[in-house]
């Protein structure tokens, strides 16, 4: 029996299009709202101050260790809002596939993005559904956008940040990134890397109290830790030191990093947050994250320092060395 | 001098990227809210009930007579949010680029999404961009996703409409189909089809005091107005009756319509909206859309019958045709 793909017709509007929709999407995402299929959702946010973001995924492989495009672009998107302080509510997913797209992949794609929006408490309200060609795509592309809630007190930008202060991170680092390029060179070793990609919602949630000693906080994606952490000092009075000892990889993070002589520091995580914080704070965020199973690998990583605009990693065997952003293209199509 | 093109490392996370970002995207949408490059935008609404919307936009090709995939993708979004009640207030744009793209080209779709958005008198505060290899996309997708806060007073819903109630059209139909469809197919004739892509959203303000007795509105983008008025009586006790006569089709819209063999009723606009309304509103809304220019060619084109689930046809002949869902992919990437 030849397998179901996606046919053009799928995106034309007319009866495929809406059989798709009703059959596949909306039952798992459980869009009450969306019965009538309606243009446009409607939200009563319960806050005054919402948050709004929008990411297109166009990760390959499609299925990776750890998860899929499907699960990436919901946590991609409940990420971006949790690290400027929202807690996230609403979500839009919009599909575009290339002809000849599996249905069964679709399906396994779907489900991995429904279980994901259940487990971080939102709802997926409106979507579209594009289709391409063959060679006018690459299997699967998907944006997301998402509409957060304020959580109160926290007052976040990289001009907060001053000398003195604690970096810390949630855990290791680079395990999305070096599991898709593990796929990608046909790299199998035994403990390898397994994408990270997950929510760090609740690690915001969790330190709630705490929010008036929290400067900044950003999810490592494109560029890793390098980008985040020049970004926040770049053309400011400030630096970041790191101690290359306390930062977590996992072994088989490392192993493959080396053998594609990658930097760890500049390869995409999709599941970690940087924090920066008071330093009498880093203690009991620390503690706070512990005991969430995405934080159980929560370190402090290092400080702000004077060092203008410049990140430096004192390394295992006492030399500084310059963290740079990433130049090039090392990682295309990494989320 | 060779023209600059895009990169693979303009969507890598590095310097390139931050630059394409901070250069071309930044500045044309003013985003004060973007200096700092935060993940989300924040965002205050003044109303209780808002409407959030998405889509892709994978049109081909890119630009065509009256507009490009960048305006179109500002209408789209801004229109789906209109024929629900709300006046569109919040953008989000996220850019697939194709490897190899012409940064001019680029540069003028960017222009066109401004000013579109500052046409429609919203603010663009979030994006994206994403860089795929050659052949791994079409030159650029742009999936938009907005935001709207709800007018007050409107009730709107399948559900609501009755037989007797009339159905307008806000002006010609299919021209942005065929524009579209000119273009690929090569037919260059004098006074040929020219996009209708624009915003709805003024229409719908402009009948606020007559909201109670609005029913329905949509925009008959894929599938055109055959998809919209089927879907809107699928499944329910009531039908359409559309007089041929009265339908407004543009003179070189129908004419290349003529030559593919197309029926205009199946064929996108992106501009104009269908509305359902008790008959005793429909002359007040008709003289309302007559004032402003993008409803000059507003019509009554039909009413709502008791023959459930049909969509009927009166043809200048007197005859009655059957109007059905566009079974197939008629016109692969019209938006």
């Amino acid at each position: 029996m030849s397998e179901t793909i996606i046919q053009l017709a799928h995106g034309g509007g007319g009866r495929l299009s809406r059989r798709l929709i009703a059959e596949e999407i909306v039952p798992r995402f459980g869009m009450e709202s969306l019965r009538d299929l309606p243009d446009a959702a409607e939200l009563k946010p319960e806050a005054k101050r919402l948050l709004f973001t929008t990411d297109s995924f166009v990760v390959q492989p499609l299925e990776f260790p750890g998860g899929n495009i499907g699960d990436l672009a919901v946590h991609g998107t409940v990420n971006d809002l949790a690290v400027c302080g929202g807690r996230p509510r609403w979500l839009s997913l919009s599909l575009i596939l290339e002809e000849g797209l599996p249905l069964s992949r679709l399906r396994r794609v779907l489900d991995s993005a429904a279980a994901a929006a259940a487990q971080c408490g939102l709802q997926v309200v409106t979507g579209d559904t594009k289709v391409v060609a063959r060679g006018q795509a690459d299997g699967l592309y998907i944006n997301s956008a998402g509409i957060g809630e304020m959580f109160p007190g926290f007052d976040l930008g990289p001009g907060r940040v001053r000398p003195g202060d604690s970096v810390l991170v949630s855990g290791p680092l680079g395990d999305h990134g070096l599991a898709v390029m593990a796929v990608r060179e046909g790299i199998r070793i035994e403990g390898g890397p397994v994408s990270d990609t997950g929510p760090v919602h609740r690690l915001v949630q969790a330190i709630g109290e705490l929010a008036p000693l929290v400067r900044f906080m950003r999810d490592p994606t494109r560029g890793g830790a390098a980008a985040v952490l020049n970004e926040l000092v770049e053309q400011r009075d400030v630096g970041v030191e790191l101690t290359e000892a306390d930062i977590p990889v996992s072994p088989g993070t490392r192993a493959v990093a080396e053998m594609l002589g990658l930097d760890v520091l500049q390869v995409a995580s999709e599941g970690r947050l940087f924090l920066v914080c008071a330093p009498e704070a880093a203690e009991q965020i620390m503690a706070r994250w512990h005991k969430l199973p995405e934080g159980g690998g929560a370190a402090c990583v290092g400080r702000i320092s004077g060092e203008a605009g410049r990140v430096i990693l004192v390394t295992v065997s006492g030399g500084r060395r310059l963290v740079d952003v990433p130049q090039g293209e090392l990682l295309p199509r990494i989320c």
